[in-house]
């Protein structure tokens, strides 16, 4: 279990790089942990689970969104919080990345929120680091996103009750997603009985089938009798070249409209990691509709990553 | 009373949006609850009053120095402070205003301030976030600037002691001002018996005088007496097209100096909202001059500022 | 001594401005205090010293990494820290130097980190201020740089004991670096005997010599029996014209290999003030090898300028 970067010889949570190779218990301790902060109202109140220590986010990729999700879960746990957007003109003005954080780890750092651009970057910072310093993956590239995978378990169990009996479906662009390529691993890892992706073929990863999933091209048999339904955005500024028509043909064949949705099981809930293209892969009246727990998604995801980062202070 | 967009059904303060149509009573309120944190030195120790809260200062519009001030009034309430500078690109990017708030509002937000250039965003978010959330208008379009004006009241309250026997001026570009607009509504709300705008006509908006105030043309007619003078910020980057002949002509003719402000009552005081084009609507030995209470001015904002937020996280 | 602007009338620090002239019981009294935050373990706790003060940094200039650091020790002792990124361009908007200050001491602030491209523009502000209010100079233009240069004196005392038996050697671009003038104006104060600066004629200072250092322009024999070597940053970004033939041949001539380094004494220690630009002045066997201390510096970084700021505020 050593071998594992993400863990230390007895097997506690040291930083949290991926889904891939994570055990289901370390999942289920995060997800009860989170669900601890939502009920004992730390919406509201702060916890002092982080006092005196400092989190960097440490944005080598921009998202405003994301940074202030992990901002307000550090600030919720009384963590000093420190923002360094890190433009990729600076890296090349003479600092490698491993300067950098050698130079914030002798800052005392206790804990690093990273987000690159590259797939690995977490990794390998968290390799680099000494023992004591946490490194908790934003997203790198297109590999990993763990804590939007982390929520989104979160969410289905909050709404499901467990994960026992359930189909779910990840719909859109899974090749170029960090997104799916976590929310896969966590759903198998938690032994979903089957999950599915729906997308046009230049869409889907080559060796998806391997990680346990059931490839569909087309929505409504894709959809059909589904409980769970997880929207991908559109990963347009990920797209080179012409793998798709436009985005009109897009919406046409693979936009969540009600009429798509409603192949799934009538109480099937819809998600979305966010921020939505409207009219591209969802449509308003779905994004907007009853079965859509999208805000929720973004509630929870406050509660994940305290309980991430309170496991990872006291694994210190 | 329910009618008004600001306040609940007991006539509460909801939102701080506008400055036209917020009753006396309120005003005053925030004016005597500013008063009390001026006098119990809140200047230097922290207040619990909104310990917890999480403040979100969501500027489509960049201000560092606005900015700056809501950013110390929460922190001296001892709230969590988030800055959010949302550039209109990422706006573009797929993603509304509305959804921004929906997302920050499931962050658990508890206050959103709010600078956009467009005129009626801060509105259309109070309509939109959910109860117990509040908006406060940091400057909308041409619309409005509320905590501007309240701050100006406050001063001219504690350099003239009421508002009953004044003679108060405002100078300069009244057409593209919010400022200009919420002070006009706050004086006449306040009961002041005469309130004088001085510009060019191409400065001037047409409806004015149905706001209950005098227009001159002339500085030595329209400073002539008065106890209060009002400068504001021409704003060159709001001006398309040729209004004005030049600044070196606007100063000639408005900007003030003190042989024109010798017009005035010996006693009048000089206000302006920052920051100054010194030449241009003020001369350097006015705004440094005896009379400015400019900077007083910025010390009160930030008292006010508490105050608004105070009374807002009260009303929850 | 009420001469130096930088003390009060009783020769208490009030402004941290430039080592030239601050007297050696003040530095070491610096040094001291970050000597008793260091060992009371105040890298992992919270202390009260600034607690209910705002603390404005102010950067002219852009520099992630010095602001970060200030950042950390006024958040280490409970400051409420507000960053200020003041562009060129706002600058020249209307509103000078002088009014920004203006501003924001109306605020309130209690203490400004000030950095700026102009050299002096720490003093004219610290000139300007109220008093009670303290600036701390994070370097402006060629001038000077103190925060660094005592962080450096705490290093140097931290592995060779004390500072009277040693020879230091300074490499590089001495003309361009306001860290060096302030190293040297350190050391000659804190009485190091031999004070060396090695670099190509067309970056040494004129004046260099009066300031009581020996000008070495060869490595080998400036290196010759040395306990301490400090790096500078090839500052290419201040480099106008052609005073270096290129990166490589400084390189060849001044970065510091081990081979260079074995000149030095076999305990001597490295420094760098960072970032480092690998493979120009430094060679990345000396960066990471066993007698560099850069690392070290960072740390110590911390503890010296929470020291400047507790010292500061207890002189208000």
């Amino acid at each position: 279990m050593s071998a594992n970067p993400q863990l230390d010889s007895q097997g506690r949570l040291q930083h949290l790089l991926t889904i891939d190779g994570l055990p289901a218990s370390i999942i289920t301790q995060i997800l009860n942990t989170a669900q601890h902060f939502k009920e004992t109202g730390a919406d509201s109140k702060k916890l002092p689970l982080l006092a005196g220590k400092s989190v960097f986010n440490l944005f080598f990729e921009p998202s405003t969104r994301t940074r202030t999700t992990f901002e307000i879960a550090a600030k919720r746990l009384s963590a000093d919080v420190i923002n360094l957007n890190v433009a990729a003109s600076s890296q090349s003005k003479g600092e490698t990345l491993l300067d950098t954080v050698d130079n914030l780890s002798a800052m005392s750092a206790d804990m690093f929120v990273v987000r690159h651009a590259e797939s690995g970057a977490a990794h390998m910072i968290a390799r680099h680091v000494a023992p004591g310093i946490h490194v908790v993956n934003a997203g790198d590239g297109r590999h990993a996103h763990p804590t939007q995978a982390l929520l989104d378990m979160f969410t289905i169990r909050h709404f499901k009750g467990n994960f026992e009996n359930l189909r779910v479906a990840i719909i859109g662009d899974v090749l170029h997603s960090r997104v799916a390529r976590s929310q896969i691993h966590a759903l198998t890892t938690l032994k979903v009985p089957e999950v599915r992706v729906i997308a046009p073929k230049t869409l889907i990863p080559k060796d998806v089938e391997h990680m346990g999933v059931h490839v569909y091209h087309d929505m409504q048999t894709g959809l059909k009798d589904v409980d769970v339904v997880m929207t991908l955005r559109l990963q347009n500024e990920r797209m080179n070249g012409a793998l798709l028509p436009s985005r009109e043909e897009f919406f046409k064949y693979y936009g969540l409209t009600p009429e798509k949705l409603s192949a799934a099981r009538p109480d099937a809930i819809v998600m979305h990691p966010g921020p939505m293209n409207r009219g591209v892969e969802i449509d308003s009246a779905v994004a907007d509709g009853p079965q859509s727990v999208i805000l929720s998604q973004v509630t929870f995801g406050i509660f994940v990553r305290m309980a991430v980062m309170a496991i990872l202070a006291e694994n210190t």
